[in-house]
């Protein structure tokens, strides 16, 4: 069966660890008002998928990793779309942002809250923090980290896809499905 | 109550006929590969919400309209966001599509099916087309039109947002929420 | 992976033919106002898992079915189960009713729609009929019939149920699930 | 519109306090195995719809309710039903279960965990406990507590019901809708 989750033009990238999927990289760039004049951070970078995913719209994309293992498989990953405007950093994003005056920040860590304060400062006014995590309990972590640094416009969602059959028999939804990936999270500075 | 279904960037657009939201233009973003290199066309243009989208990452976005009185709005709004790579046509794409070798084909009519062997000339090879329909019967006619044009890798979906309310008193979805707006369908030549 | 599909009280009962899942059945009963005073019929029997949760509720359940080899599973799940009040006819429904006075009709057959005129003679004043159709075409074909005979408070529904986990590492719903088994449709004579 | 979540028959009954749904009823009539030979506790009582929908079908049930303008409600849909197997105390449930051999308890309280402990002691062997709770810490409150008492074969899940158009002009969901009423969590002993 054809995976819906991955649009063919996603899967001559190599996965490592567990990537964002499409359906919530989509979301990502409407909701954050990501767009080609935009400086994007994006951590950690994992696969790379987001990274390259905001790097083929953006000016400039910045992604941290700490592990080297990642690195390889997104710098490969890189390498396939020929992006220049991406720099993947090995740098701990939880303990600084080198860049100023950015308008994306990205977070997608197992302690994505202790980047908020950095974030803040990183980010130029009306930009936005995009929190992508997995459990409520991280969820709530994350929103209370946003609104005692005054984040905006805090928005929680659930991004859900579901399959559609077309078939001679009948149309009807797909029986099984991805039902949960992951929670996203957007403030704005 | 706060809209979660339009961010806040989107907030300062004009809303005439009713248009296509973020949640569903994300993922058109992503599942047909639009990008800074991506020439697209999108018909109708209706207030122009998905237009504006697109030019914002696109190289060109050509946006076909027949109603006169859309296309002030959507002209309002493209004045707003001061794009000047979007240029919106008084066209029916029903009868031609005057570009060549294009990468993605949008597509939000009643009869959208009828633009399909249009499409399919003003394609790029691997171009993507998006048909969003409101019903299960346009979904259908669609789809067999991709099918009769050959189109490869079609993906039925839906895309469902759920809002999550985070309270001191506790983490739940919201109650009452949008539970439909279209489908989307995605075909490359 | 423990299933939640089907609670333990219902693993005893063998499957043969796909089943109504108790998800479903929940929501044939308390929208069906199935009660011990209930005369119910049921049609096609497959392996009699909604026949046989109607019995362990009802006053009496009649159960059509055409094929043998069904019958078969649903006297050995009825025997389980030690139902007296479980009558299962070797006869086609869709032909004729023989039945009177009933309250509740259920159908789950590839060609529901037939047996809408026979159920309207069959049921009690304020009697409910169920339709359990897999496809969008089949739910306007008894929709269609539905309103041809006068049949009032009619409401088309999806029953969706979602697994959430409760770990340590935190509190999700689960990554993969089943997104559809048929749609319901309810009438009232 | 007319209301998909209140079948027709469940219209003649008060609503006082915030009522558990048909949908959600319906899920814990099959997973719970309510049937006519059920003995069913039921807290707190509240409107009394759970309470009655189970004694339109079981054997005996008993409401545990401590607000007096609640029991009116309860007591007036009661007489409605002409319910002679219902009967609702007006005790505090966290505080003493009265009765055993119980096959169903079932449990809407802000506190529905501090009643494990005498539930277990009220229950059948294999018999269920079922808590309806509004939020994620809740739901993982009371998972502990079934962990705790040794209940086995639990189950989180949320039912979730979507509404169908059926018209002329095309089939697809409705727009809007409920989302999210309250987790179901069962156990049995």
């Amino acid at each position: 069966m054809k995976n819906m989750f991955i649009p063919s033009h996603y899967k001559k990238l190599k996965r490592g660890p567990q990537v964002i999927l499409p359906k919530d990289i989509g979301i990502i760039i409407t909701y954050a008002n990501v767009n080609k004049n935009s400086i994007c951070i994006d951590a950690g970078t994992g696969s790379g998928w987001l990274s390259i995913s905001l790097a083929k719209i953006c000016k400039q994309v910045y992604s941290y990793e700490i592990k080297e293992e990642f690195i390889k498989i997104a710098e490969h990953n890189k390498k396939i779309e020929n992006l220049e405007n991406l720099i993947i950093r090995n740098n701990d994003i939880t303990k600084k942002i080198f860049e100023k005056n950015v308008d994306v920040i990205t977070l997608d860590l197992p302690n994505s809250e202790k980047v908020v304060r950095h974030a803040y400062k990183a980010l130029k006014d009306n930009g936005y923090i995009v929190g992508y995590v997995l459990h409520m309990e991280q969820l709530k972590k994350f929103f209370n980290k946003l609104e005692k640094y005054k984040f905006k416009n805090i928005i929680c969602i659930e991004n859900i896809m579901r399959d559609i059959l077309v078939r001679k028999v009948g149309v009807r939804p797909s029986t099984k499905g991805i039902w949960h990936t992951g929670y996203l999270i957007f403030g704005q500075k």
